[in-house]
C-alpha cells in the first residue's frame, strides 16, 4: 500500500542542503510503487506542528525542482526546535496526529546532530507506540562534525569556498610585498576545526600561505601565537593566518571573550567582536605591523559559486538512498558515508543508528594537528582534497545566478 | 625605431587588473614593428625606482600569461607612492634616468586616480624637459569613481560579486522566516556608492531584499535608518540592508567613527571597518530583533568566481587600446569608455586628458538615489546591469582555481 512522504530541513543552511532535498523529492516522486503524495514541511518540525506543508510535485512539473539543486539556503525554511526528552510529552501525540492526517509513511529530516536528535526521538516514539512510520535522517553540516560517517554533505562545498577564498585573499594580501603585513581569516566552526583546516588546501606550493592554521581542538596561547606570527614574518613579508571562530584557551574561554577592551559605542554599549578582530588588534598592538582580519561569515555556507561537484552529487545521492532504504523498511537511521580503501576516492552509502549520532561531535584527530597546534598534516589534505573536486554550473539569468524560492 | 615598453600596476588590486596587464603585454609583444623588450615594474613606480623590473616575454612562452588573465590581485605587485608636486624634485631625473637605462619609449600605468596622478606628473615632466617617452594610464578601480569615463574596469566584476553574494545572503537570512531578523551587509566604497548600489541587482522580484540601500552620497541619519528598518520589518520578517563602508552624517563624520575605539592605519587614515558592526549593535539595542552584520571585505575585489565576462573583455581591450594609441603618438592620456546610445550595450574606447581625471571622484548622481537615501533608481540598474554580464571560466587544478604568481 502506498504511503505519503514528508521531508523537512533543519538547522543552519548549507550550499547543498537543497541538493539533498532534491534527492529525496526526485526519488520519492519516481517511486510511484511505494510513495503517494510528496510533502515538504515549511520551517521544519516546528512549522509542521502548525500544519505548514506544501506539495512538492508541482515543483517538478514547473522545472523549479531542477533549480533547487543549485540553490543555497533551505528552500523549505528551517527551525531550531528541540523535541522534549520525555516521550510522554503532549507534543508527540500532536505530531503523530498531524502525520496521520497527511497519511505519512515516510519521514525524512535533513540536518545536523540536533536534527538527528529529532529523528531519534520520533523513531523511538514510533517504536514505543507501534507506529509503522519510518524516520530517516539525511546528514547536512558545513562543520563536518557528525560521527559514524566519513564526512557530511555541505562540508565539501564549504571547504572548497574556504580554500579558494583563502587562496584569493593570499594573492590580494601579497601585492605590497615591500611592506610587512598580517591577514587573519576567521572561519566558521565552534568546536570542530574541519572547515578551518581546509585553508591548508589553498597553498599553491610548499611554504605558501596560509602559513599558520589554528583549530579549536588545540588550546590557543596568544603569546605563542604572536611568536608564531613573528617567525612567519621572517620567512615572508605577507603572512596569512586561518583561525577558527571557536579558538579557545583550552579551559572553556573563547578567545573572542578576551575582548573586554574592544570597544564601546557612543551610547556606552559594548561592541561584541570576533576572535579575528581581537587578534587583529593584538598583532597591531604588539608587533606593530599592518594587519587586517577577514571574517568569511555566512558566505562560506551559502556561496553557490564554489559548489563542489562531488559534494552536490553525494548530497543528492544521500537523499535518494534514504528514500530507497526507508521503502525497504528501515527506520531510526541516518544515511552515512563509508570511504573505501584504495588510491581513488570512492564511498559506499550506508545506514547508521541515528541514536549513536545525535548530540555527538567529531573533531579533527589530534595526530592530524601539527606545528604545536599551528598547522595540519598531509593526512588531513589527503582526506579533504577528494571532497572539493568537480565544479557545478549554476543556471544564470541577467548575469547572476538564478535561484529557486518559495512564492 | 623600436622602443622598449614598461608596464606597472598601482593602488588596490581588483579581479581584472591582471587582465589589463595581459592586454598591454599581449598587444606590445605583438607589435614588433614598434615595441622592443616588454618590461614589468615590480611594485609600481616605487619598485622601478629601485630597479625592480622583469622581462614579460618569457611569460608568454611558458603559458603563464594566459593564466594572468584570470588571476586576481596585482601580478606585478603594487605600491602607494605619490610623486612630488614639484617637477623639479630630484626624484624625476632619477626616474627618467632609469627609463633611459631600460630604453623605454612607452610607459603604461594601470590604476585609479592616484595612479593617474603619477601618469599626469610624468607626462608633464616629459613635456617640460623634452622627453619623447609616452605615458598612458589604463583605468582600474572597483569603486568606479573615475571621471570622464562611463565606468572603470574592475567595477563590473566587483558589482557582480556584490549582487550575487547579497542574493545568496538574502536566501541564507530568510530560512527562519518565523522569526524577525535584520542582516546588514557592508560594502566597500569610501566616498562613492557605486559598489553598494550594485546590491540592488540582487533582487529577484520587486520588493525582494535588499530592502534598504545606503550610499555615502547621502547624509546618513541613524534615527531615520531605525525607522526605515522598522517599516521594512512590517513588510517581511527578514530584512537585508546594504550599506557603504563610507556612510557618514553629511558633515564629515563617518558612522563607524561613532564607535569610540577606531584604529588608524599605517598612513594615519582612520580605519573604516566598523559601520556595519556599529549599526548591528544599534539595531539590536533599539529594535530588539535578531541582527547580524556581514563585511564583504577584500573578497569583493579579489574573487575570481564572479568575474564578469564584459569586465574582463574590456579590461584586456583597454590595455591593448592604450598600447595602440601610444604607438600612434599619444601621451598624457587615460583610456576611457564612452557608452553609445541605444538599447544594446556598446562602448567606444577613447582617450581622455589624464590631468582632468587624476585626483577627481565621480559619485552616484543624486537623482539616482531614491527613498530619501535608502534605495537606488531603475536608472542605476539599467546602467549597471550590462557591466556584470557574461561568465569567465577560470582554469582549475585539484578542485581549486589555478592562479599565476611570480616565483
Amino acid at each position: 500500500m502506498k504511503k505519503n512522504v514528508i521531508v523537512g530541513q533543519s538547522g543552519g543552511p548549507t550550499a547543498v542542503i537543497n541538493a539533498s532535498l532534491y534527492g529525496v523529492v526526485y526519488e520519492a516522486l519516481n517511486r510511484e510503487d511505494a510513495c503517494g503524495t510528496v510533502y515538504g514541511m515549511i520551517n521544519g518540525i516546528e512549522g509542521f506542528l502548525n500544519g505548514k506543508v506544501m506539495d512538492m510535485e508541482p515543483l517538478e512539473r514547473s522545472g523549479e525542482l531542477e533549480l533547487i539543486k543549485t540553490t543555497p539556503g533551505s528552500y523549505l525554511g528551517s527551525c531550531r526546535y528541540k523535541l522534549p526528552e520525555d516521550l510522554d510529552d503532549g507534543v508527540y501525540p500532536k505530531l503523530f496526529g498531524r502525520l496521520e492526517e497527511y497519511g505519512i509513511g515516510y519521514f525524512f529530516y535533513i540536518g545536523g546532530n540536533d536534527s538527528m536528535d529529532t529523528v531519534s526521538k520520533l523513531s523511538r516514539y514510533a517504536a514505543k507506540y507501534g507506529s509503522d512510520i519510518r524516520f530517516i535522517g539525511i546528514p547536512k553540516t558545513i562543520d563536518n562534525d557528525l560521527v559514524h560517517t566519513d564526512h557530511t554533505p555541505g562540508y565539501g562545498s564549504a571547504a572548497k569556498y574556504v580554500a579558494s577564498t583563502v587562496r584569493e585573499i593570499s594573492l590580494d594580501a601579497s601585492v605590497y610585498d615591500n611592506k610587512k603585513s598580517v591577514t587573519i581569516v576567521e572561519v566558521m566552526g565552534r568546536h570542530a576545526g574541519w572547515l578551518t583546516a581546509a585553508g591548508a588546501l589553498a597553498r599553491k606550493f610548499d611554504g605558501d600561505n596560509p602559513l599558520l592554521i589554528y583549530l579549536p581542538e588545540t588550546a590557543f596561547d596568544t603569546e605563542r601565537f604572536l611568536k608564531d606570527v613573528e617567525s612567519a614574518l621572517e620567512k615572508t613579508p605577507n603572512v596569512v593566518v586561518c583561525i577558527s571562530e571557536g579558538i579557545n584557551d583550552g579551559k572553556g574561554t573563547f578567545i573572542c571573550e578576551l575582548a573586554s577592551s574592544v570597544g564601546v559605542d557612543t551610547f556606552g554599549h559594548k561592541m561584541l567582536t570576533g576572535s579575528g578582530k581581537y587578534l587583529e588588534n593584538l598583532v597591531k598592538d604588539r608587533l606593530g605591523v599592518k594587519v587586517r582580519s577577514v571574517e568569511l561569515n555566512v558566505c562560506q555556507r551559502c556561496s553557490s559559486a564554489m559548489l563542489s561537484g562531488t559534494d552536490q552529487k553525494e548530497a543528492i545521492a544521500s537523499g535518494a538512498y534514504g528514500v530507497k532504504r526507508a521503502i525497504e523498511g528501515e527506520t531510526g537511521k541516518m544515511v552515512a558515508f563509508s570511504r573505501l580503501p584504495g588510491e581513488d576516492y570512492r564511498t559506499d552509502y550506508v545506514l547508521e543508528d541515528v541514536n549513536a549520532i545525535c548530540n555527538q561531535e567529531k573533531t579533527v584527530p589530534a595526530e592530524w594537528i601539527t606545528g604545536r597546534g599551528s598547522d595540519v598534516s598531509r593526512e588531513f589534505t589527503a582526506y579533504a582534497l577528494p571532497l572539493i573536486q568537480g565544479t557545478v554550473k549554476v543556471p544564470e539569468k541577467d548575469g547572476l545566478p538564478l535561484f529557486a524560492y518559495r512564492r
